[in-house]
């Protein structure tokens, strides 16, 4: 392998696939990115055997050359090294060349790097999948779904399964469902996808989704994604993203999300935000998290929390809406919080079955839809 | 004790103030700021016993009221809590109340917090210093002289006394030396002080400066140092930052600085620091760090570090100067890329005495001079 490349390129690529390299892998291979090149361009794959990231460099762009192969072929390099020293190069053009037992030369400028590069043999082979189950979905809206949701599911490794986020397609809606049994988060877009395309089993590990986030552009584009046997594959533009699906059967959670509530309460978000966000200052300290919400007599809600070595803390907040009867309800400040953080619109709905029931919570203007549960206090 | 405050000026003094707070206490009372309201305005106070730091909020600026003293007193309140809580109260003004057992009351728009307050007599008395030992100097210069010697102390408890730096006024020039053994590092200013006010035995930790450095406005302001028995007061705008010397003696390091040098080096600190932080990515893969630096026929020289892991960098720099006999040197690079961050000069000075000898930096433009043992290698 012989070939000059636009280093911008080389390291945008490179910032792709690291994201699947093994963090700690007692297989060397596994450690590092393989580099392929023909006369098409470069490829780069990274894989912790759970995760694997591809991303093709081509070989021209419609303005420019990025890069010229002079031969084809492959190498395995240490893809800590690697990624940190080709953001650091100064120049903008990289030369590579893999000698006798994959001695990698990589120079730039008055740069010389000599590196002891792996079989290309050993790595991994990345799975080939059947397309013929595939939908797509904007990258925008599959970023946000994500963060409305991967924050519920659950951290202990006990219960595996709830550390995914369950994908639901039916009826022509993308559902994912997101719990670790005391919260839940759900969020929803309609979603084309062909007739016979439908699937209420696929769970994506969580930490596999915040990865799959941060490759997507900020630029809206458009996710192919192919649904397999027991994996998924997500195509942008250059850059394939495969996963495996979590092995279990995901909880129904259906029943549990009322749909009718005793007291129902409008407000704004950042009223709302602000004041929990105080309360739970206090109720920290008790390691709980403790707050709690109550109807006043003049209409409005009031947030409260108390601390026995430090004191209390209580705010009266202005509602739009409160209609039902009084209620008196405690739960963790900071499961609300990770809900407030992820609602985008103005306003909010929360309602109540009383004291010992689900709260929930759905955002005005988004299909999201969130459920605490309430503490069980005695006062 | 019942006033109304300004939440941006009572925020200020608190954020000052914190930073003596002790962390971990098995005395409440020193995890608490204490609050004193008199007729002419408020003073906060924080002390961890080695640190104390004090900041007066006056009841009126040129431009307007900052408190309203309704009657005078005193209190302690939990720090950490009363610390967050201020910054985000949402309303300008804030009212507090001290009622029966220190039972503290405070307001804010529709906010009411009750916070459990503790007995003022039982916080540590400040110092009350001889101020006949003073000088003055700027902020901004004993902020750069801080910052260019404070990373060199050394981090090891058993030698407690090079955890500080030394502070030596001799002949008008004020000079700071800090060293962890391996390296050094120094910084002077010309600074005018009384006559017969001279010391060469003032040690401060490097902690303690750090935490100073925070609370001098970025503004320049004068301040004013009154150096006492064990104890040293820096005087800023309505703060003072009391802090004890350290015991012990500090090393004499005079001696091991070299004033000739066999090989004189001239060159950018950019592309030496760029250089020598992509051999640091290698060098680092083997824990020692080392990096190499000789002399090339050419005239320049050659950067360059090796791992028997992962392969080799190497690199040639063209210098401004370079006089006097070849050198091949071994250095930590850490050591060097800590140097490299303080220097704010476009040009730096290398000597050097030969490869077991003291290496010897001096940015071109500043005061500064910084000493790196380099290491012993056969190669």
């Amino acid at each position: 392998m012989k070939l000059t490349i636009s280093r911008n390129e080389l390291n945008e690529a490179i910032q792709h696939v690291s994201k699947a390299v093994a963090a700690r892998t007692t297989i060397p291979i596994l450690s590092g990115i393989k580099i392929d090149a023909d006369d098409r361009g470069v490829t780069l794959t990274a894989s912790d055997t759970d995760i694997s990231i591809q991303s093709f460099i081509p070989k021209e762009t419609p303005d420019k050359t990025v890069a010229t192969i002079h031969s084809g072929g492959s190498v395995v390099l240490p893809a800590k090294f690697f990624v940190e020293i080709i953001r650091k190069l100064p120049s903008e053009e990289v030369h590579m060349e893999v000698g006798d037992r994959f001695q990698t030369s990589i120079t730039s400028g008055s740069i010389d790097i000599q590196l002891v590069g792996l079989d290309p043999e050993e790595f991994p082979i990345l799975p080939v999948l059947e397309e013929d189950r595939v939908f797509s979905i904007s990258g925008d809206q599959l970023k946000t779904m994500i963060r409305q949701t991967v924050f519920a599911v659950s951290t202990n490794e006990a219960t595996p399964i709830l550390t995914g986020v369950l994908w639901n397609l039916q009826d022509d809606v993308l559902k994912f469902v997101a719990t670790d049994r005391h919260r839940l988060a759900t969020s929803s877009v309609p979603c084309e996808a062909a007739e016979d395309l439908r699937f209420s089993n696929v769970v994506i590990s969580g930490k596999t989704l915040g990865e799959l986030s941060k490759i997507i552009p900020d630029q809206d584009v458009l996710v192919d994604i192919v649904v397999a046997e027991n994996q998924v594959l997500f195509k942008l533009d250059n850059v394939l993203f495969y996963t495996r699906m979590l092995d279990g059967t995901f909880p129904d959670t259906t029943r549990i999300i009322p749909t009718s509530f005793r007291t129902e309460l409008v407000l704004g978000t950042k009223v709302l935000s602000e004041a929990i966000d105080r309360a739970y200052l206090l109720s920290r300290e008790e390691k709980t998290n403790i707050v709690r919400l109550m109807t006043t007599d003049s209409g409005g809600i009031e947030i409260s929390s108390s601390s026995s070595e430090l004191g209390r803390v209580q705010e009266q907040l202005a509602v739009d809406e409160l209609k039902g009867e009084p209620v008196r309800i405690a739960f963790n400040s900071k499961y609300m919080l990770d809900v407030l953080k992820v609602v985008d619109s103005e306003q909010m709905f929360i309602g109540f079955t009383g004291a010992m029931s689900p709260i929930i919570i759905r955002p005005k203007g988004d299909s999201s839809l969130h459920l605490i549960l309430p503490y069980r206090t005695t006062n």
